[in-house]
């Protein structure tokens, strides 16, 4: 490191702060930014800059927005009574990509994880029911993780939600897609089982 | 991509565009940005900003300086005598990793390459003659690449170092350590062999 002049030094040490980025990778980073154009150096940090600036959380789903709600609450076209419970913005993502579901989401921040101080009012549960009448949401699909505390969690808003009218339904847990039997545990097997279907005749 | 607020996909795109950072590397690292302590992100910002307005190419060995010379240049505690010529500033630091030498450098900001457009004039080898007297050198130790560029590079400075009367060396080609010869090329092996040396007796 003491081959490098301190700015360079300055700018490995920083990179080499981000997950999955080791002092090795910094420093080929580091370099290429040296020689890379002013322009591209100069518009990654003012990105940087900006994303702190601009980003804030959505009121409605605590998702990422520039505003105060984000693209997708704002957005009319989105079946407004259906509601779609994840942990994270990722999660949220996830799904959007995979064009998965057409109605809105909202963003727990979380699972309920006694173990480590985590209760219901530490989520953002009350945010949710407090959606349930206003928004006139008449499904709640629960897309916590698969985990044991995922499905903690969604048993648990399971629960709340129903007492309060609203159709509470759970992702599917099954074989993934390409997925080959012999190395699916033995759960999720019996799930896939517990879950099978008609087939559908073409 | 739709799925984030402008000012994180922008982020995004900045990010990706550097070398070996796909765009699902870039999306988790945005993330983990936008989660990171404000400090953090900005002390990353001005790494970046500072690099592009503070470093320059050392006057004399042409690597990277935050002043008009590096910091190898103006140690006193180096060999004055003694010139290492390397391809590129990283090959300078893989060289000062590895505590190999303790003269001074020149880089030469590539290797002749005919087929390229790179001739001598492309090169940093004017400078390089120009520092001769001046700073009284007398061993030149060419440390281009071993590859076929970096070969002829090495016997055209040979031959231009020794008509101005400096010993000039070339590193050694060898076996790598660690190095199990089966799976050693032809050439090396070539080159390890007409390069024995006597054992010491401890």
């Amino acid at each position: 490191m003491n081959h490098y002049p301190p700015s360079v030094r300055t700018l490995i040490r920083s990179i080499a702060r981000l997950p999955g980025i080791g002092e090795k990778s910094a420093e080929r980073l580091a370099l290429h930014l040296l020689g890379a154009p002013r322009s591209e150096v100069e518009g990654l940090a003012r990105a940087l800059t900006d994303v702190k600036e601009r980003v804030r959380i959505c009121m409605r789903c605590f998702g990422l927005s520039d505003g105060d709600q984000c693209q997708i609450c704002s957005d009319p076209g989105r079946e407004p009574s259906s509601l779609c419970v994840v942990e994270q913005f990722a999660d949220m993502v996830a799904l959007e990509k995979a064009g998965a579901f057409r109605g809105r989401y909202h963003i727990l921040q979380g699972v309920l994880s006694p173990m480590n101080g985590i209760g219901p009012e530490q989520l953002r549960i009350q945010p949710l029911l407090d959606r349930l009448a206003p928004e006139g949401i008449r499904e709640v699909v629960i897309a916590t993780g698969t985990h044991v505390e995922g499905e903690a969690t969604a048993a648990y808003l399971g629960e709340v939600l129903r007492a309060r009218g609203v159709s509470v339904t759970r992702i599917a847990c099954g074989v993934p897609m390409g997925g080959d039997l012999k190395f699916i545990d033995q759960v999720t097997l019996k799930r896939a089982m517990e879950a099978r279907h008609a087939v559908c005749n073409p």
